[in-house]
């Protein structure tokens, strides 16, 4: 599926605009709306205060229920944009944010209130399309999961990649901190309110596992190519700085003899380990597709920051107010699922 | 650019069209095979024995010298195909290659002859193509740089990502084996050498430096955003696993305070630290682009190995015949190079 | 600049996503309503009775009047979508319409109301999109003008293609009935007139001209064609049944030696003639870009005709009722500008 | 299939490279041979003395004389490319060719020789590519004609849209001058004739059919609208100047009533007439498709021209030299067929 974002976070409305939706596919308003739950802030002390109501206005693309096969339109109000006065702070650009990028790229036309066009409150779209992308692939018995796999350098428990427990991830994805190990969990919990309680803000890794992909999907080529598509959908998503397939980054430090994945008989065949994340060549070779997204800690800390007057280039002093997420990653959890959906559900034979 | 690769290992020839070269770009056809000559395989203990002089042949899109804007196409013979016997294991998928999902995707039609399409060997018309894309940069003040940065879990010098050292990166570009500190790529080649009397391979990542990208180009649409054009072009590349812009996976252990990069002031500002690698918000902020790659393995290894024939799934054991690297990081250096240039060629507002 | 195109006739809304537009640029909003005024329905015998405001409502991409260069959403809202009991025709294919084409291509999930995504309504946001590509390319000194070149068999004014008049081409699109010769445009209406009093409908030709378009821009490829752009854009628009450049079908009784455009000496240099339409080799050469679009008849007519009943396949007799254009040309016109200025600005090197 | 085309007339080669062509398709030489023969120079007084086998070499993409699904290159060596001297007329733009454009575009650097990319010589490797598309195509039942339907201004017999004569097509496929009465077609050898004989050219229609594409394939969308996928390789041809769908510019002169194509009832129904050719809203309605396409005369006439210089904009006279056409409608019927093979082979659900 292919798709157009659209808004600003203090603009009348955002939005987003998918297409290839399979005619006759039920969207479920439900589904749709627990998954925009999941993302949804206000409902934690982990999270921004501010509350929105993210309610998804589906004005095309849906006929009595399901979708009719044209483009899907989803529109979300914003509303409780605050009428914040931004004149002290419009020419600082905040350290770790695209203020400063954007004001090159736009040359200084760029809304800039609560950073535009990349404000995090552009994933709550993201959300939406990949909420459908999964209702269309759930019927091709494919289901995409995430967790947090590390917050504050604390690991959550470590995922068998050739036989990851459904359960577990499923289970994972309903809580409002989403890890396998709740033990863990709340370890890492800790670290972030500490974090909070220092005015900053933590990073860490999310692991993404795909079940149920065609065996045989995928291809060389850029626009069928697994990892080059859930690349292109994941490093899009605000925030992610890494990202990995199976072993990812592990394999540097491994011998081809620990890092081939031996094949063990079948029909169809299986292979033993898990290494390459069920993908060789582009190509998904049946066993789970797994990944890995490194996500840098929130930018926006409630500490004093050295940055610079855009207009002059001088040196000035930051302090940025407003409602920010010590850490990000138990709603990113969401974000990343809905990227993937929307990359996967892309690749030529998955839904059509 | 856009490009479209094309040939098997084992096939009459590979090669490459490349799309919007500009016109009157001088085809330094010293520079291009200097550039091959990086990659070929034949000069060292630490690579395969295939010997092939790659000598690529420009049939289209060159005139007195010059691109005249036209497609360009390079074509290289393949001569040094061995007419080996492969009907002992045309059946048997070698493990970590994608012998066993390319036989699904197209189901038993793949040429499986070393490889086939999915053969390191495709990465020679993509050095050269990556030559044209950086002589077309290097006009733009556009330098890309890459070398080892570690190799059976040895480090070289870490690099300043604020103020990465150009003479070294050129220097070490220029190495058969790339990297910065010689004593800790000494130490580097001694593992890969002890992986090879063992009859194994080693793996690692590749640290990858763009200096002079535009301050302002990029944007957060896919087709512009610099993370996602060098994600698309980078995963395409076999054997990639991962890639991390700026401190990447290190920044899950960060706190915002620590990750964040501070403006000091100037004409135009640039920032303290550069751990965002240059990028924010998929847009070049004026700090150098710093990514890194990691690399898997050689999954071609002399060991006996865990195997299924692809038609009945049965087990068998698989003993890999021919001619392999032990390593592929050093001739990977210039590859990936030529990802990232046909990459950063292709962002709008680069070349044109 | 690509777009993105939604909506339903009876659904909620319609409206368009706009990417690419030039940060920075004048939205002005008088120029958008006057562009949506040519286009409306409501004003005249010759056009339907459907009275709708089409007030494009901006909820992206504009901050203070100006572009901010992320992508521009512009909304309708379907308000004047009467709540007629589709029962009776629910299943019998328009002839001339899309109504089976769709049925088959959505597999009966379509939303056939009004045409759904097949209705003409759909070309008002297309409108609003080239009103704000039409403002980006004034900028540039690139003019486009559309008038009726021929309706219900009787010809307007012949236009010198080398020297179109640029006075009366603007006078013309600012007509109600836009054509260059007001007596011609008289007969023309009046044989429209009586195909209404007929019960029926006439088709027409519609004629373009761009004026200022740089020359030099274009190419040989797909993507930067200046023929295969504008046939892209123009074969989208519903009624378009045919498209040629410069003398067009014409050509075909020639001589070479009578469609060769001899060259005349100057600085830049220019041709006596301008039988190719200002395009060679898919190329602006500098002289006005010059095309005809055909338009078939409105198939709506109030005429009683054949049909079938799509889930059966048998006879049955349609009559439409509902309001409908005798004669979609005057508001064509509009769109056609609408789909040559998008295809326009989307050309390499023409906005950036 | 995605294409690339490279080459220029007196360059090395020209070739094609080809995507998405489906895997285990038999590539049949002898098939691929005789459409190359239909389109070869050399056979008839009608077309230029130029000879030259065009023998393709296919170097990757095809093993065991199948289609092995990845990228299919075919080379044809340019060995008739006569060193002439073109010093005299290198400044002198050919009127109604693309040299000046060209020479805009590129800045100078263009291969000016023989046209360069843009010579006609390059419908060689897309014959070749269109070929192999018809190949893929005829498993799926769907076949592609074309014809000469007009020469000089002379008819050939028309055809009927809703019941077209498919051996009378074929028939005319396999003619040196390819119609469908040949006393008709007589006449316009003896106009051609007449034309050459006064140094002169003709242009002409080319109708196209496509018999058994599936119903309900195509969509109102860019990228699988069958009308904008058919234009966008259409205008891709050289000579071509316009295309049109069903009666295309004869629906200007018609009423409703009488352009409308009645349903008639059946099990798929059909329609009375087939005015639309076969398409509606860019959807295949399951009737033929049929399209006409304008072919301009010739540019190289060997008569003098007036042109300039281009470097000083000074008046000139040009008499051409070489070996042209006076007609090249036979030779670019296959060619046309040819790209209508290839963009109904990229319409989503056509080939996969």
């Amino acid at each position: 599926m292919r798709y157009s974002l659209f808004g600003e976070s203090h603009g009348p409305a955002i939005g987003i605009v998918l297409q290839d939706v399979p005619p006759g596919l039920e969207i479920d308003m439900d589904f749709i709306a627990a998954e925009m739950a999941r993302r949804a802030p206000g409902g934690s002390p982990l999270a921004t205060a501010r509350k929105e109501k993210d309610a998804v206005r589906i004005v095309s693309g849906v006929f009595e229920g399901r979708a009719c096969g044209t483009p899907l339109c989803g529109i979300i109000e914003n509303t409780d944009t605050r009428s914040r006065d931004y004149t002290a702070t419009r020419w600082l650009a905040r350290p770790g944010h695209a203020d400063y990028a954007a004001h090159l790229r736009y040359q200084g036309f760029e809304d800039y209130r609560g950073g535009g066009h990349f404000s995090g409150r552009l994933t709550a779209p993201l959300v939406f399309a990949g909420a459908v992308a999964k209702l269309a692939l759930r019927q091709k018995g494919i289901e995409i999961f995430a967790h947090i796999r590390q917050a504050a350098g604390i690991d959550d428990r470590a995922l068998d990649f050739a036989q990851p427990d459904r359960e577990a991830l499923r289970a994972a994805g309903k809580k409002s901190f989403p890890v396998l190990d709740d033990a863990r969990g709340e370890s890492m919990r800790q670290a972030i309110l500490a974090a909070r309680a220092d005015g900053d803000s933590v990073g860490g890794l999310l692991e993404g596992v795909i079940l149920g992909m065609p065996a045989g999907t995928g291809g060389p080529d850029f626009d069928e190519n697994l990892e080059t598509c859930l690349a292109r959908h994941l490093f899009a998503v605000p925030a992610v700085k890494g990202l990995a397939f199976g072993l990812g980054f592990g394999f540097a430090a491994l011998r081809g003899s620990e890092a081939n994945d031996a094949f063990v008989p079948g029909n169809p065949p299986a292979t033993r380990t898990n290494h390459n994340g069920g993908i060789n060549g582009g190509i998904a070779n049946g066993m789970p597709i797994v990944f890995t997204v490194a996500i840098k800690p929130t930018p926006s800390i409630s500490r004093e920051q050295d940055t610079v007057d855009m207009r002059s280039g001088e040196a000035a002093k930051l302090i940025i107010a407003g409602r920010h997420d010590p850490c990000i990653l138990p709603r990113a959890v969401p974000v990343v699922e809905a990227a993937a959906a929307l990359a996967v559900s892309g690749v030529p034979g998955v839904l059509a």
